[in-house]
């Protein structure tokens, strides 16, 4: 097994993206590609200690910025870093790519250099999102912001497998996001979701209304990318404004400071779970290949968490279990 | 002025909205006409003291319930609480109107009944939106599923007389929810809603992503109503998560417990940020009166901050302002 990762992706490049890789070698014992500068990537790999056959270095001479156009930017940087990593996986080099460079390009470069499984109309991001129970998947979480039907079936089956073969989740309970329980309530959109999901091969348990989502109530949280970027992006919004304002309120005066400090690690605690550097990247499904988007911001820990996670991706044959879910499908959901 | 409760709606029924109803009299200093069952709600009233003058009852035989078909209860039960109530307004024997009953009902005898101001095509829910640097409107909070471009002109007109009128905002800001910020991005109906909005005669500054929401970027949040509903049900939820983790951190040994003792104050001070209770209700805004709905669960305290908000809403003419704004648009937004 072979994981390639884009190391000059990312907001803090090779810094972090390499001691990202050499604590997941070290502590998972992967073998890692990185794709990028060379002399830049071995002066941060010469100041750790780690197994040297296990981490190899491919040089690239490009890196695709964050302000690329992103399709323009796949086609033309035929030598960056990131469109190196894709072509691994193409090639069969590499049975994984993780990137935290530019998301569109990223995903441009998923559906151009691997291409879409045969029956996939639209390949979607996976995130995990963090609830009170545990940990559910959403899907679609950017990738396509407007969607057909047959969409919103292909989101539940890709997410009930990763569901169940990364999170580890038996028959994973898969819902739309709607604004009411019963069917027949939403936008044109979901009402149609709502009848393609009921005949489709996951278990599809209806309607999920966006104030029980993070309270755990669905394994699968199935809406359009639209949809589920305004939910990531709230949920991220909501909790650092509590957080924020928590904090204000302890500190307020001396009293609440030193209640504060009594509770220091039970705050600790609290926040580790809203954490998204503990939950890896966004697994980009339906395209041929694995391929993680990690965050921007992404740290040394999430990069590490990122590689652990493709690791269980190609360790259960996630791409292969698409494949032929949507081959035993046939032809019940093309339209 | 008069303002008529719908005595009989919400979750708690006569016991709340009239214990709310007295209140307000008593604080605010405000006529109300009580409409629903003579006897019960006079069985309430009597256990208070209030200048008596001030509340009037209309009785009604009947209840819209929960589970009722909105339009159809409309139709049929003309001798219910609601509608009785709705038909003052109309008759112009009271200035606005509140119920925590039914909500569908209630937009739809809204729209039946009061019938649409001139010129606005959707009539949308309004509420407020609690951010950490005050408060924001959110419209449209759920009337209107799907939407067609000029709708979110219309929701950038009213959200902006509303936040100016009643929340005091001068000039406010309006932005459209979209998942990123430059124009174009989007999925078709905000791409088309934000060409719209551009001309439009209010403060437009461009798309506010959901994740700075909740921090108070925007004065009005524009979105069609199905993402307006999921941006306050998952705020809730988040929320709602967020405290139910924190109590359980803050109270799993001794020490926390002293620890979160010294911090109640504190502690409680946060969670009043979030307590809906506060706002009062939603006002249906585009409807040819003023209607204000409350939230199902509401309390005697959240019934009597609906009565307060129905008063700001009348002194500030707030239906009138949107029919000129509306009126003086012309055919500029006629599709």
């Amino acid at each position: 097994m072979k994981i390639v990762l884009d190391a000059m992706g990312g907001d803090h490049g090779p810094k972090v993206t390499v001691k990202g890789a050499v604590d997941a070698v070290n502590q998972y014992g992967v073998n890692l590609i990185l794709t990028g500068d060379e002399a830049k990537l071995n002066e941060v790999l010469k100041q750790y200690n780690y197994p040297s056959e296990k981490i190899e270095i491919v040089h690239c001479g490009d890196i695709i910025e964050n302000e690329d156009k992103p399709v323009a930017a796949i086609r033309k940087k035929k030598d960056s870093s990131m469109v190196v990593a894709l072509n691994l996986v193409k090639d069969g080099k590499a049975d994984a790519i993780i990137s935290a460079g530019n998301t569109g390009a990223l995903l441009a470069g998923g559906l151009l250099i691997l291409g879409r499984i045969k029956g996939i109309d639209r390949p979607a991001l996976a995130p995990v999102f963090p609830t009170y129970k545990g940990t559910s998947v959403l899907i679609d979480g950017g990738a396509n912001a407007d969607c057909k039907p047959r969409n919103f079936v292909e989101f539940g089956i890709m997410g009930s497998i990763y569901a169940e073969k990364v999170l580890g989740i038996q028959k994973p309970k898969v819902c739309l996001v709607n604004i009411g329980i019963e069917e027949g309530k939403g936008n044109d959109i979901t009402k149609e979701a709502y009848k393609a999901c009921k005949n489709a091969p996951f278990n599809f348990q209806g309607n999920v209304e966006a104030r029980d989502i993070p309270d755990g109530y669905t394994d699968v949280i199935v809406c359009d990318g639209f949809t589920g970027n305004v939910v990531l992006k709230l949920t991220e919004g909501v909790a650092g404004t509590i957080f924020k304002i928590l904090k204000e309120e302890l500190t307020k005066n001396p009293i609440r400071k030193l209640g504060a400090l009594m509770l220091k690690s039970g705050l600790r605690g609290f926040k580790k779970r809203f954490d998204y550097t503990e939950y890896g990247g966004a697994p980009f499904l339906g395209v041929n290949g694995a391929l993680i988007k990690a965050h921007g911001s992404s740290d040394e820990k999430a990069i590490k968490n990122a590689i652990r996670q493709a690791k269980i991706v190609i360790e259960n044959g996630v791409v292969d279990n698409i494949k032929n879910e949507i081959k035993d499908l046939g032809a019940d959901i093309v339209e």
